[in-house]
Parts: structure tokens; sequence; C-alpha cells
């Protein structure tokens, strides 16, 4: 990792600067994937699959033989952990539930808001060196508590045309059955459009490369909503005397071994914990089977010294990471003043493995900035707020005159004179 | 408005089907525009607002004095309209703010979420033919009651330079200084970009032209975020027996004066009421300033008879529409039965303009279907919810096990290293 020492404020910008994730020029490329599919459905789905997967698929959708299959592959062990981890995620986004409440701004004027499920959303779990099976635990059970009608899951086939049994274990867990075996832009663009035996969705949630990510941002320029703009993983540690270098360097290592293109930042005032950190990456880097993707994401990533704490929770808000670990001895009070992260980690038995995992909180979080305004994926993801409002002959008496002046200065007659006709009727 | 009985729910899709509204075409024009002010700021804001607005400015920032010029320029009883609104739309907007709630989801594993402002957010309100301040209203209450440390106001200048007096006592109101005679594309850009006087912000809200759109559209895909896709204003009525026809033939009429491209939707399976409402709308209409407007959108209206209330429900959950009016019987239950719509508006005294102007609910919704996903502007628009999570020594004990199993089976080992020597620490 790179130290960088009392750099000035206005070099903090370049600093921070996040590597451009560039999905324009793959846009005609994906764009002409996803016509072929709005056009040609499944034919087309296959044939895709066939190039990029190298499957020849009868069926895309997982058949219930394979379900019962799965279940047999999977460690016991494994699966306890899963349903210890579901149990949590389920905790903390059931606890996310908005009670209605209904407001009386004016006597006779009632207001409120209910959460309604959107009826069919789409989760696409990529494949690749890993079974994300973690990603569906974050996407399902929110997606399940919300009451969404329809729940469809998308991930690629292995070389073999099945699915990895950890996915089909977890699914199974989340009560999921419509699962295709449908990878990348394929997947985006058969769950957007729909297709003869895939479901068309109302909004996609997932992660996945670029290509992945330039077909989500297509879809959405029509009528499919996405869950984020997404970029690399990121963290940033925050830390200070108090904070145990081989902790720290854990958590840094975690996030390098994502992959090459992971961010990762420390920012520190104590100039003395510098040396023990980097001291235990290497260390801990050289027992890593990922350690080749580590090494060159660390390449990239930096440990800067700030003058003092002021300095450090500044520089932190400017980046706004995805994860924010702070290791220090004020962690509670320092966490209150992050004005931008997704996801805070607090104290030194924190690590962010366990919000990746765990805990209980979503790991699908804003990268690359966006923390500044978005918030990671919750149960607010899977629902819109209508809101209602029902006013009585009193309301409109009480509230009329007020409409009919600001309709009348913004010239608008008529949405005054649905008012006047109603108190009319009234005077009557 | 044409009558349509009975159609087949084969034909119901077609029936429904907004007009296309382009702004692909738009987008490298307005590109165009947005990269000459991402790159010359001021000067180029200046030059465009001559282009378009064909106003010379020196100062885009509007002064003290004309702030103080325009409250003696605006009527008291609209002053106190505004006033009232305001009121109405804090109460409602406030009792949105979310409770912090800490959910032990095992012992010694603490997660919860916090609700953080968003630091930097543009509000854009067009000009035209009318000044939108009530748009300003439901956009800069939220605002202050999130607690957005900067707010920065685009408006386009009138033809004497000068900002519209209604719209400057309602900035005036609502403390927002920074307000800036800037329109269309320029605003957008000058708000995302920032300029030497104008400064960035991370979001920005508001509606606008076709161009204002595909502008909001661009800047989006860098790295600002905007409150929704925007498309024309819709309501849909849901009547039976029990409506007042002259009531819903003036809501119809209200969004019809919106503009040509407004869509207005009636669906009953109550036959006698047809007549009466064609025959209001008609009389209505004569009177209207706005009814060459009113009259166009009228011609690409419907009204729709249906088999039963079950169609009805249907049809309106289908179609999703931004205003739902219920002037039924059951407007209670059937109200509780509506899965897509952005406000809905309940019984014969709740015309769409109360939530226009001043009951307090926001009228910033989501359009053109948008609302099976999305909800309308709310304190939530403002806000990201970070979420924290602290464990102790205790809880890494508890967990540990769980997040060691899941990491070590998606092949992430520095992942599981994070716990592991957390663990080991503790046995020593």
């Amino acid at each position: 990792m790179k130290t960088i020492k009392y750099p000035a404020r206005s070099e903090w910008a370049e600093l921070l600067k996040r590597p451009v994730f560039e999905t324009v020029s793959l846009q005609q490329k994906v764009a002409g994937i996803l016509q072929e599919i709005a056009q040609n459905g499944d034919s087309a789905v296959k044939k895709f699959t066939e190039q990029f997967d190298k499957v020849k698929l009868d069926d895309l959708l997982v058949s219930d033989s394979e379900f019962a299959e799965a279940n047999d592959l999977v460690d016991e062990e494994l699966k306890k952990a899963i349903q210890i981890a579901k149990q949590n995620i389920q905790k903390f986004h059931e606890a996310q539930w908005e009670k209605t409440v209904e407001v009386e701004t004016m006597e006779g004027v009632k207001c409120w808001r209910k959460s309604v499920p959107i009826e069919k959303v789409g989760l696409y779990i990529p494949g690749g060196t890993a079974p994300l099976f973690s990603t569906l635990l974050m996407l399902g059970v929110p997606a399940q508590i919300a009451g969404c009608q329809e729940i469809v899951l998308c991930t690629p086939p292995q070389k073999d045309g099945k699915v990895n049994p950890v996915i089909l274990f977890t699914a199974n867990l989340l009560g999921i059955k419509s699962l295709y075996k449908i990878g990348g832009v394929q997947a985006v663009g058969a769950m957007a459009f729909g297709t003869e035996t895939v479901p068309k969705v109302y909004k996609i949630f997932g992660p996945g490369n670029q290509y992945v990510t330039a077909a989500k941002q297509y879809v959405s320029q029509l009528n499919t909503a996405i869950d984020m703009p997404a970029g690399p993983s990121e963290v940033a540690v925050m830390a200070d005397e108090a904070c145990n270098p081989a902790f720290v360097a854990s958590d840094l290592l975690s996030q390098a071994e994502h992959g090459e293109d992971s961010q990762v930042v420390l920012v520190t005032y104590t100039e003395s914990i510098l040396d023990p950190i980097q001291q235990e990456v290497e260390k801990q880097l050289a027992k890593l089977p990922r350690r080749e993707f580590a090494k060159k994401a660390l390449e990239n990533s930096q440990m800067i010294l700030v003058k003092d704490e002021t300095e450090m929770l500044d520089m932190i808000n400017e980046y706004a990471p995805e994860h924010l670990i702070i290791a220090t001895k004020n962690y509670l009070e320092q966490g209150n003043r992050i004005r931008n992260a997704g996801s805070i980690f607090l104290g030194n038995y924190t690590p962010e493995s366990a919000g990746d995992y765990a805990s209980g909180t979503n790991h699908t979080l804003p990268t690359n900035g966006h923390a500044r305004t978005y918030s990671g994926v919750s149960l607010d993801s899977f629902i819109k707020k209508i809101t209602f409002q029902e006013i009585t002959k009193v309301g409109i008496k009480n509230i009329g005159n007020v409409i009919e002046r600001m309709a009348e200065a913004e010239l608008l007659e008529a949405h005054k004179n649905a008012v006047t006709l109603r108190l009319e009727s009234l005077e009557k």
C-alpha cells in the first residue's frame, strides 16, 4: 500500500478519485443483445447462453428434482450457518416496516402513507469463481418480508448445465422456486422484457460485472427500475492508537481479495500505527489463496496520514465509502459525525465480513461515492409508499380557499374549479 | 372523451398505453449544452440563457433587494394561503422521520439504521406560463426538514431578467437564499457540475419539459442522483353510482388543463354515470381559460366501462396511475386493494387539487407507470439511511463461526481470516 503523509486539502479530490468505471463503451454491444432478447425471447436467451456460458440448455427453469438433489450436496454445517444468517437478516429487515401513521393536517383533512410491495421483482446472482449465496440472502429475505408476489431469480449455469447447489439450497430456504439458469446480460434482458418462460419484472436487483451493470443501466432508461448504480467494492478504515493492527490488516485484505479494482483506503492521524499495519498486511497476504487479486488491489490502495481527527472525518465524508470501519477509541461518537457512507462497522470486533454475511445488515451498498445520496438495499427497496388522503365536508371547507388562491395564482382554473364546485354544493 | 365499453383483458395493455416520451433523440443536443457548461461554467450558462431565455444577465444569483422587492408584490391573501399549505406539508412530512431502532440480532451483535440528510441538493422550478411555487413548497419543505446543508434553487428568469415574485416570496419563506436565475438544461448542468457561482449538488429534484428530463437522465448516468424519471402528468378516476358527476368532471379537467399530453382515464362498472360525466365535462370545459390545452388532452382520454369491481381494480393496478381518485361507495376498502398508484384521493370531497397544493401530501409523484416501483417524493428523498453495527467480544464469539463457514464456501479466505484472527485473540 502506498503511504501518503499530510496531503493538502486541495489534493484530496485527486487522491480519493476512483478509477473511471466505463460502461458507455459497452452500451452498444449490450444493447444489441438486449434487443435480440426483447424480440426473440427464450431462443435468443438460449443462443447467448451457448455463446457466453458454453452450455446448451433445453430448460431454463430449474426443476424440482434439481432442487432436491442440491439439498443432499450441501454440507450440514454450512446449511446451519446460512439459516442463522437468514434469521439475523430477517430480524434486522423486519424492523424496517413502517407503521402507517395518519396525520390530520387540518380538521377534516387526513393524510397517510401505506407501504405496498413491488409486485414483481427480479434478483440476479452472478456466477464466476464462487457462488454468491450471501447476496441471495441479502436480496431474497427483504423481498419475502415485503411480500413481493413474484420473485424471479436468475443465475448463470455452471459448465455442466446445473446451478451451484448452495444457491439452490438458499433459494429453496427462501421459498423461491422461479429460478432460471440465465447469466449476465441475458438475465437482465429476460427479466426486463419477459420471455416465453421468464416472467417480466418491474425492478431488477443484484451485482454483476460491467456488462451486467451496463445492461441494468440500459433497461433502467426504458421501464424497469434497478436497485442502484454499481461500481467496484470499497472499504475505508479510520484508525487510531486504539486499533489492533492485525485486525485492521485483515479487514483491508478482505476488501482487496474481491478483485483488482477493489478500493481500499486507510485514514489515520496516528503515525505510529502505519508500520505495524503495513507489516501485518504483508504477513497475512502471503498466506491468502487469492493473494494475486489482493496484491494488485493493494498496489492502488493507500494509507493516508492526516493532521488530526477533524481532517480524518472530513476526508472520509468527502470520499463517501461503501464500507467504513472505525477502529478508534471514540468510534461511536465519530460514527455519528459521518455524513456519507453505506455501512459503518464500529470498534475492534466488528469486521466488515460480519455485515457481508451474517450480522443482519444488508451488504448491497452504494459504491463509487453514491453513498452521498443512496442508501443500501433495505426493505424500502422492495416496497413503495403510496400516499392517501381523505377530506370530509368539514375538511374541504377548511382548506378549500387555500387551494383556490394557490390554483388561481398558478393560472390553473380547472384546479380551482374542482374545489369551488364542491364548496358551492355545501352552501346549498 | 372516448368511451370504450367492456374491452377484453387482452386489449387492456394497448388501451392503457402511454404515448412514448422520446428523450433519447434529444440526448445529443442536451449533452452538448451540458458539456459546455461543465467546461466553461458561468459564461456558458449566461450564453445559453441569452440564447434560450432571451435575457442577458450579469448576476445569476438573486439579490437581497430582489427578495425584498418581491415581498411587496405578492397579494396578502395568497401569502396566507402559501403559509397554510406550508404548515400542512410540514406536518405530513415531519411525521416521516424514522426513529433509529437498535436491533440486537444475536447477543452482542447490535445493528441499526440512521437517517442522514443528503448534504447538497438542487431544486429546479420551471418557468413557463405560470410560476410553480407549489412545487417549490413540495421540494423545499422536506429538504428543510431533512436538514440538507445546502439547498440550491434554480428557476428561469422572466423576460425582464427577474424571477417571479411568488417564487421569491416562497423561497424566502423556506429560508432558501441560494436562488439562481437559470432555466432548463443550463440549470441541471450548473447544479450537476457546479460553476464559479453555482454550487455543485449531489441530487437534483424537480419537474420540467423533455429537455430538462433528458438533461436529468444524462447527469444521472454520471454522478448526480435525480428524484425520479419524469413523464406527463396523469389522473385515473374510479367511480360508481356514489360519485358526483360534476365533481368527477372537474377532476378530469384539472388534469387535462396541464397540457396536451396529460393522461386522463375514467374507469367504472356503472354505465349510468357515463353520460352525466361526459355532459359535465363539456359544460365545464367551455368556461375554462386553458380550454384549448384541455380539449386536446381530452381527445386522447378515455372513459372505460368494465364488467365489475374486480375488473375496475385490476385495470387500475395494471395502469399504475400517478394520481387516483376513488369516487365510489366503498372507497376506503377499494383503496386498500390498490397496489400501484402514486397518490390516492378518497371520496367525493377529496379533489386532486387538494394534494396538488395544500393538504400536506407531496405532489411530485411517479408517472408513466413508474408507480409500480417508485414512491413519490417524501422526506426519504432527501436523506439516506446509513446502517451501523457494533459487535462485542461476546458477539463475535456468537456469530464468528457462521461468518467463517459462509466466507469459506464463497472462497473468500481473507473474509474468513478477519474473523479467525479476532476469535483467536479472544482464546488467549
